[in-house]
């Protein structure tokens, strides 16, 4: 079988036929390099997000979440510095005043919307928050911004979380949640968009630990991507330099992956030291020192923050998922090339797709009720258009690790075939069997 | 035992005290009434969500999810009336441009800000949408708006939805997300807040159903508002009027609820027609229009429409669920009075806390390892601190519905107590009969 490369449109044109991801507003004719999860892409999203939050916060003793409001008092981003210092540079034409980023155009050329040349105003600093205001009057002292993180919330919540968890360092604190941010160039698919969605966790420890620490979380996202399907060798581990690191961080790892469009960020790891709790400490003047009840030490925790974008993870997940075979022989007289999403199982939408051989009323109404059945414990998919030669290549385009074929064997025989995905084999399996089988296929 | 009536009081305190919720940004003296989830509040909240979502989507052939952008096209909230009327009454103080709502002041009497008397301007209508700009200017061209519902995403991408889904009418569209607006009086702990969290689906139906799916999914609310554990006599179904329905329904049940603070909604069921449909369709000009393969019928579907508010169920599970209670005998020293919240034990954020009775090392050891293993398969607390008793009331209060007390006998018997939540009873399990009990208790 020939592995042929993906390519965005090829991914893009998927994800909006199949129901993954449909471009935003589309009706009206877009938004900016928005985009809706439809049907198929909210259940992946959804198996990636509770994956993740079963592994690095329930099934650990040493982690819990909260999901704090997207609008913060405005003082938390005075302190951050993201007010003063979270800007783009911007130059604006000064016959047309359409406004450009400074660094990705070339400033004696014309502008690109009227034509006209050498008339740019020197760079402004331009704030990415997105602004509102809150409350009955549009003036300054109702300005607040959308977060444009998530990880000031684990700061701010600090002292809360520390008092009524009774946690002790080390320990983390994880969030899942939305974060916006006024990209002037959003683009690239689900890649960079206004609104996006983070996983991320704080990891509190003692300031002497944090190499020992570093080393060990930038393991376990090298194992979770393992367990996305990410094949090693797209990955690089870059290690951000001093003077290139955010002024918070003393070391930055960015996990970058070789995306159809090159090599960008996908994660980032970053110890944060006391940056954070130091400033929100002077800015609020509340004590948010953690003292060890072993040594009675008291002390800001140092902090080692792994920052997952959803969305990315959505997005790279497909991506290695997505195969184009010449199949071995050809199904039920399709075509020999298929498309399949190799997705891991339990991320997939549908565990299950029962299909009536034909539309007979006597095989619909048995895959039906089997399918109503099998709904109860995994996700089930029902289908009984079109040949099953058609109906099996959907499924794998969706990444469905196993079709139930309903026959009229069935109808005597109590049995059905399963056909696996990925390797095309099928089985006849009784129906008394099938949720066991399953159980143990999918556990 | 008597049963004491809680208070909001009462409930925000606890909810603070124990991490449920947390008023937001309260380093920095909080803003407007936001709160936070802290770690019990969001995996009771995950539980709700999550339960609703299999209940209502993924266990049902006739429905399916989507998850749209926060924020989306313009054209869209002018389409539906957003823009033009989804307006409060505001009249402002001339001497001091204090703004009040029209309909909760007294015109003649003093401004309480300033205390001027009988200068208030006439009513001005308020937008209540929380208004931002996207892209690199801040004028009228790149004013966008937070979503104020997450209904219109439904019909927006209707068509997709249809075309990916191969869903047939009736069938649903589900969304669980955040909405925005800008409340000139939120109030009431997480009852009324600027951003809130949605749970609701269109169903889509041929026009002449619409009586009997309205009732269908009345019961199905009902029977949902069970399963949270919600008393029918706290249950108030509001049918709502001629005349004081909101203009696109035919049809409305509010279903309210008896909150410490009065008799208030809680959900809403109602009944669109293809109002929605039909204005997306003459303003995008896009045909949005449904047809039936067996009758060959082209007609815009009709909606009904179940909207649960997710904080709202948060709240009532936890008024419904908190008791104080005289308890028969009192535990291990405790007082006679036990706060306990008896949650279904689905929705409980720790299924099982591990107690040692002391904190001597061999049963630290013993218990640490043993809430590692529980840890994997069900949520899983771990206490040493203060006394036995002490621990047994601080997992009523948080709703755990099982404590294992591992004590100096289980070092030769390899068995611990497990103490019931609602009955406080105790029975002695082996240690490796533990999870097959859980399993069985818990499913």
């Amino acid at each position: 079988m020939n592995k042929i490369d993906v390519t965005m449109e090829k991914l893009v044109n998927l994800c909006k036929a199949r129901g993954f991801v449909y471009p935003g507003s589309d009706i009206y004719g877009g938004l900016a390099n928005s985009w809706d999860y439809g049907p198929l892409g909210v259940e992946l999203k959804k198996n990636i997000v509770d994956a993740w939050w079963k592994r690095f916060v329930t099934s650990r003793g040493d982690m819990v979440g909260i999901d704090a409001a997207l609008v913060m008092n405005p003082k938390v981003w005075e302190a951050s510095g993201h007010v003063a210092t979270f800007t783009d540079p911007l130059v604006e034409c000064k016959t047309c005043h359409e406004r450009y980023r400074a660094d990705q155009i070339d400033l004696n050329a014309a502008c690109q919307k009227c034509g006209n040349k050498g008339t740019f105003t020197d760079p402004a600093a331009f704030n990415m928050m997105l602004k509102t205001w809150l409350g009955p009057k549009e003036d300054a002292s109702a300005v607040a911004y959308f977060r444009p993180e998530t990880a000031q919330a684990m700061f701010v919540d600090f002292p809360h979380v520390l008092q009524s968890s009774r946690k002790r360092v080390p320990f983390g604190i994880a969030q899942v949640g939305k974060a916006f941010r006024n990209e002037i160039t959003p683009g690239n698919f689900i890649f960079r968009t206004r609104e996006f969605n983070l996983m991320e966790f704080e990891y509190f420890i003692h300031p002497s630990d944090w190499e020992k620490y570093f080393e060990y979380w930038l393991g376990e996202m090298k194992a979770w991507l393992t367990f996305l399907g990410v094949a090693d060798d797209k990955l690089v581990f870059h290690e951000i330099e001093d003077g290139e690191r955010a002024h918070y961080s003393k070391r930055t790892v960015d996990i970058e992956y070789h995306y159809p469009f090159g090599l960008k960020e996908l994660y980032g790891l970053a110890y944060r030291t006391d940056f954070d709790l130091k400033l929100h400490m002077e800015s609020s003047g509340k004590d948010l020192r953690y003292t060890d009840p072993k040594t009675n030490e008291k002390y800001l925790p140092h902090v080692i923050e792994p920052a997952f974008g959803v969305d990315r993870s959505v997005l790279v997940t497909l991506l290695e998922a997505y195969c184009e075979e010449e199949a071995p022989t050809s199904e039920e007289g399709e075509s020999a090339t298929r498309v399949v999403l190799k997705l891991p199982k339990s991320l997939a939408p549908y565990k299950v797709a029962v299909l009536p051989l034909s539309k007979k009323d006597e095989l619909s109404s048995v895959a039906l009720k089997l399918a109503d059945d099998l709904r109860t414990t995994f996700t089930t998919d029902y289908d009984e258009t079109q040949s099953i030669g058609k109906r099996y290549r959907r499924q794998d385009e969706i990444g469905t690790p196993y079709c139930v074929t309903v026959d009229f064997e069935t109808l005597t025989d109590n049995a059905v075939t399963i056909r696996d995905r990925d390797t095309m084999e099928q089985v006849r399996i009784p129906l008394t069997e099938l949720k066991a089988w399953f159980a143990e296929k999918l556990k």
